[in-house]
């Protein structure tokens, strides 16, 4: 008798490796793996052969019930523990909202307070069908640990900048978290060139080219850096860093709004990966990227929410309609950036540029990081193109399930990733309540 | 003993009557009014005074467990039997998409198509804690009859163009959707000034000024749309249609995206409303309007989702967000248009731009039209500041509970309009392929 896992029946699937419809069918799972994905016809076939061994059984069944099963997912830039900030200081000049609001709170948080605060935002992740973050902070063990407590799919990056982090501790963290568990995984990065001197960053570059690993950063997300880099170096961010070879071997830039065509050439000479957070552009007013150029220049582009200081939500339904609603205005164009590119960056592309190779797509043998959509829903009614349903009138309630590493985390409104929201609400207003008063105190 | 609807009780209360804190308190209604909202003690001190008499008997307690009472959304405009549209035919140049798929879909839709069509902008309606629409179509009677038949509040403006509606149609509706129920209102109005006449468009406005009465219509959506109207008349549309002595009993215009200062004045001095439409302006690469350029000049803004061809989703959420992000975006500055000024153009403004005033607050005398929004998800956590969060986090997702004319009409996933969603869902199937059927035999 062979032991699956679960089998999900009566599926639409959309498995997102090709330009192809939905089918109707089933997928299974055995363990963190997909075992099978098919037509309902195939997967007779499949348990008839089984049958004339010993047959399949299955610990769980999941009816689908019509309704649409995905890859899951992929926040390709976030900041998770900012949930505390969500809300404390919007509509504020950019400047003000940094120093007199993010700056503060964010000295006075401990490993222990990130730890939380990064599980709530996995709460959030799980309501908007994330399976797996690109995540950006300051103490990476606290948050690696909340990824493996709550089982899930943490990438993490550096953030070395002249105030904190380093070079020796990105290697460090590089070598422990790799490899750490299936949950967890470790990119190097630095927060951005406005932040690092250019001795830091060279030793970064040196790092990358020695351990030969992609480099993500901030790059070219306002005006101003672009300025000021071109004060400082003569040359845009992109170029400048390029001119250090920190990206010898790919990697790529959150935002990247203000770019030249010089610099979007460098992006695919390198590989590099575009990481668009149309959110947080826009309640920042950074701009709008040329999300355009980047596909007919075939830089492949993935999408994040960034913080949710910044955006405030942590909501991919939200970001997908902006990337392509964004490029329609910025092009002046109804027809730009179709759906099914859209719906591409924030799997595929996503899983790729976070280096989760298996977690692109549903096929056998990939990991089973995956979502079910409800297509039983007024905002998906009538089902004229799934696609385009999705990127323009999909929201977060149409999430009915949400499994990483093969395991259910999400259903129907309840949480499983080990302890109860409400507790996890609660530390957050503690955390909250308690840097009130030392700021007050202050 | 006096005879209560709800008792909605441990509520947080944001009764939108002004800029003020929600308070925790209690709301209760009286048949489809509020007959009380207050804090607990207050609320404690009126059941104390009336045991004194007869007592109070409520026929509904509802828990709130600490969640958010407020105003329903208004969807100040929208064109709800499109849904039959939605994602039929997107990513298209506007003249294709209008040319070969919307017109030719719309010329086969009967009365009956479209009183279901129209249940199902409700249901989505409903769960974006949408409690009222401004409708443009085509056939007000089937319309109304589906408002009346859900108990969905719904207001009618005139359609009237060059091909279908006149002015004579537009009265009789007038004359007898006002006043039909409680449900139905129908407000003097035309599809736009490059789709009627001139002597059309006279008549319009000689009727409104004979009735007393505003009028709306769309106006200034597109860069094409004013320079046609300067080629014919030598004036922009608001000019124009001013000139014709369009607005001397005030009304609004839909979009409003490319204006001059001068159409700025002409709204403000006679009173109108700016009804804006963020993401269908977006998806079909209209252009941003100018909203700080409104509120700056004292005009009032409303929020509409246009319809589901345009757009594709009816949320209140997306349009909130985009409404200050897109400002922010235009205006370059982070801190244009604040939350609170957005959360009162989708509840307040709206009310008042469709004639709906007893529709806006949350005050004893005022309709039972409100919402009940989940605090306790991880999108509003932790709460720092429950305007921000609900135009920057917020989504459909947080609506528990949606209220009309004192009446639960959606609960917990739940909808009580009469009939299941699933016979709603598959009539629009039904219509779907039997149009199809009909273009392809075509």
């Amino acid at each position: 008798m062979k032991e699956m896992t679960t089998r999900f029946y009566n599926a639409k699937i959309l498995t997102m490796s090709d330009d192809g419809d939905p089918f109707d069918g089933e997928l299974w799972t055995e363990g963190a793996r997909i075992a099978f994905v098919g037509t309902a016809d195939e997967a007779e076939r499949k348990k008839r052969e089984s049958a004339l061994q010993d047959g399949i059984r299955f610990a769980d069944e999941i009816d689908c019930e019509g309704n649409l099963l995905m890859p899951g997912f992929k926040n390709a830039h976030t900041h998770s523990a900012m949930t505390l900030l969500r809300s404390r200081a919007d509509d504020l000049p950019l400047d003000q909202w940094l120093n007199e609001q993010i700056f503060p709170v964010e000295a006075r948080l401990t490993e222990e307070d990130i730890y939380h605060l990064t599980k709530l935002a996995f709460l959030e992740y799980l309501t908007s069908g994330i399976t797996a973050c690109f995540d950006m902070y300051l103490t990476p063990r606290s948050i690696a640990r909340a990824a493996s407590d709550a089982g899930f799919r943490m990438v993490q990056v550096g953030a070395v900048n002249n105030f904190s982090q380093s070079p020796e501790l990105v290697e460090e963290m590089y070598r422990e978290l790799n490899g750490k568990d299936a949950y967890n995984s470790y990119v190097i990065g630095f927060h951005a060139e406005y932040t690092c001197s250019r001795e830091l960053l060279e030793k970064i570059a040196a790092l990358a080219d020695r351990l030969k690993a992609p480099v993500f950063t901030h790059i070219s997300e306002t005006k101003g850096e672009v300025a000021g880099c071109k004060e400082r170096y003569g040359m845009t961010p992109v170029a400048f860093l390029d001119s250090l070879g920190m990206f010898a071997h790919g990697g790529g830039g959150y935002h990247l709004v203000h770019v030249t065509d010089e610099d979007i050439r460098i992006l695919k000479d390198r590989g590099m990966f575009v990481v668009t957070n149309p959110g947080s552009n826009t309640k920042l007013a950074s701009g709008i990227a040329p999300i355009s150029k980047y596909l007919a220049a075939g830089v492949p582009v993935a999408i994040g929410t960034d913080g949710p200081a910044s955006n405030n939500a942590l909501d991919m339904f939200r970001e997908m309609f902006l990337v392509t609603g964004l490029a329609k205005l910025k092009d002046d164009s109804a027809s730009s950036v179709d759906a099914s590119e859209v719906l591409k960056m924030a799997t595929v592309n996503g899983a790729r540029a976070m280096g989760l190779n298996d977690c692109d797509v549903l096929a056998e043998g990939k990991k089973a990081d995956l979502i079910l959509i409800d297509l039983h829903a007024p905002n998906m009614q009538p089902v004229n193109n799934i696609r385009k349903n999705l990127v323009y009138s999909g929201s977060k309630s149409n999430v009915k399930l949400t499994m990483i590493e093969g395991k259910v985390k999400y259903r129907d409104g309840s949480f499983f990733i080990g302890g109860s929201p409400d507790d996890i609400y609660a530390k957050a207003t503690e955390i909250k309540e308690r840097i009130d008063r030392e700021m007050a105190g202050a």
